[in-house]
């Protein structure tokens, strides 16, 4: 057993060093709390998949250190092999993780990262020139890029822990003392390398001393608010009321709630953004009750190559989900694990990069900094 | 065991005969079909409670053939006793299942509707004048009575059922071949005696040939859409498909959903109506994506004591039956049994008197028939 301090890396459900990838078994929340070791890429494809591993930040960050460490692995077997075998392998354990959800682009986007490292460290190492079979040059290159793998999913680890930080700074600056705040889904620390989004600007404006009271969407059908979120307010403190989805319009009604705050998985060029399902449905009623709603995110969410919300596609997922509970087996399910939100229902787009208005939102997202 | 046959009436969840009344455990359902005998009051109002009886109109008839079943017991245990105990303990009885749940009105105007009669008969009973003490007089009026209240609890029985087929027959006609239908929790044969009143609507609409599909919220926390609806389309072969709540919003957008129908468990002067939790959150979506909203309900629904629905008193329930899914066992909930849905968002309210619009409820609610 590694004790805690021994980590080079450690988030709330994340820990590495060389050689060591685990995740925090997120499905087992709050019941257990399991770190399971990720020992091949299939591992963290089938972790992503069934959830274990969740957040579209945090899916980013472990996929860019799983295929870190699948170089390592594939360098380790090819020792003495071909270089071109070696770049072949990675590249088909990039596309693997890649494919393992379609919908949040943080995921891609540091696959994307990863692979014009490699790319670059490939085109400058010793021996790219050489035929294949075997020599020091070839391994020395393996190495490089390895090593070079390694040091760029660091380096998105580090990042998402600051972006984090200044997403949840600015986005505190929105939320009043007093407020009632309703959130979708988990978007804290499990979800992230940092603070999380969404929760980080609760959690942020909490310790700011800010008398707020959260109130948590359990978001079927896998329950990440009612498991995750709550714990995680739980843990840090921080007054809270857990609520089925359906409930929060009564809520509104009341006028307990001043603010919605949500994460995203991908953000159109136009403000659209796609959010865990349940999303759209709450900024609707947001528009109703004259509510405004905030949507916090880091800016690798967002996608340039998308003009639109339509354009994003959207992840359906087993009936198994939305059976379990009530057992009718019998009947067909709709189960997409997101919806897309139009930019007309969105008041501010709390990123890294600033704090966006509707009419800032279609401008800023444009630019490439 | 008795045979089907042998039950003097019987609805999907709810048979009796003299001296003998059941009820279909719905908290069971779709895994499990136990029924369950009633041996008295505490039993009914616990099944009432636990929701092992449910739907608004449902709960009206079970209360009054509970009480009418109550005055047989008590007639037998106070043979020869007093007629005030007897009156007293029926109160009794009364009061009990009243308080048992407050949102549906139903239960109330049945139970009022009962002692009218016990009133009634009471006053022309042989032997009301009596002083305290065994006469036959007395026992003749306890058994006049009892009759008396069984007669009426069987009246209340066949006219829901006749209710249930008003309500679904001009319900029908607002449905057009080729629409989705959305609906929200269970109003179909197990939560009526007769056909259901949303859910008749559609099966009527079905019976009539026209191709509908019917996209069922799974109705958190207790999922009566999930567990009872499905079952209920099943056994009669409507297609449909099961969606968590959240979930709606993303069908509409879509353009899927052509109407919403609900029922509702009381409904006020100006059209404002108490319904499943959720109900209220769907009638925003409704609004927004300009959808039709239809309330299905017999009359006994209608509260002339209320004025709007700010008057209705909404029952809250247990933090268990949100707990119980996702282990959050540390956090507070809120967990109302109902919401309530302002008349400016209903297009239609289908009652067995009629089909009212928007123009129209005001006017139609006030008036007694």
């Amino acid at each position: 057993m590694t004790s805690p301090e021994e980590w080079t890396l450690q988030s709330l459900s994340l820990r590495w060093k060389q050689g060591d990838l685990q995740i925090l078994d997120q499905r087992l929340l709050p019941q257990t709390e399991q770190w399971l070791a990720i020992e091949g890429i299939e591992d963290m494809v089938s972790a992503i998949q069934a959830l274990k591993v969740r957040g579209a930040p945090l899916i980013g960050v472990a996929a860019a250190l799983a295929l870190a460490e699948e170089g390592h692995r594939l360098m380790a077997q090819q020792e003495g092999g071909a270089r071109q075998d070696f770049l072949s392998a990675l590249a088909s354990a990039r596309r693997s993780l890649a494919d393992s959800r379609p919908t949040a682009v943080n995921l891609m986007w540091a696959l994307d990262r990863l692979w014009q490292r490699v790319e670059t460290e490939n085109n400058t190492a010793p021996g790219a020139d050489e035929p294949p079979g075997s020599s020091d040059a070839t391994f020395l290159g393996m190495e490089k890029i390895s090593v070079a793998l390694t040091e760029e999913a660091r380096a998105i680890f580090a990042e998402d822990v600051q972006l984090c930080e200044r997403i949840a700074k600015q986005g505190a600056s929105l939320i009043e003392n007093g407020e009632g705040i309703l959130t979708h889904c988990n978007t804290g620390g499990l979800a992230t390398a940092g603070v999380g989004t969404a929760l980080g600007v609760i959690r942020k404006a909490h310790e700011q001393g800010k008398k707020i009271h959260v109130y948590v969407d359990e978001t079927r059908p896998l329950l990440q608010g009612g498991r995750l979120t709550t714990w995680e307010l739980s843990c840090l403190g921080i007054p809270h009321t857990l609520i089925c989805d359906s409930m929060a319009a009564s809520l509104m009604a009341q006028g307990k709630v001043q603010k919605v705050i949500v994460g995203a998985d991908r953000i159109a060029q136009n403000g659209d953004f796609a959010n865990k399902v349940g999303t759209y449905s709450l900024a609707v009623l947001c528009f109703y009750h004259r509510i405004p709603l905030l949507v916090a995110a880091p800016w690798s969410t967002v996608d340039l190559n998308c003009r639109t919300g339509a354009e994003i596609p959207v992840e359906q997922r087993q009936a198994e989900e939305v059976w379990g509970l009530s057992g009718a087996q019998n009947s067909p399910v709709y189960n997409p694990a997101f919806d897309v939100t139009p930019h007309e229902l969105v008041q501010h787009w709390i990123l890294d990069r600033g704090v966006y208005s509707q009419q800032e939102v279609a401008g800023a997202l444009k630019k490439e900094f």
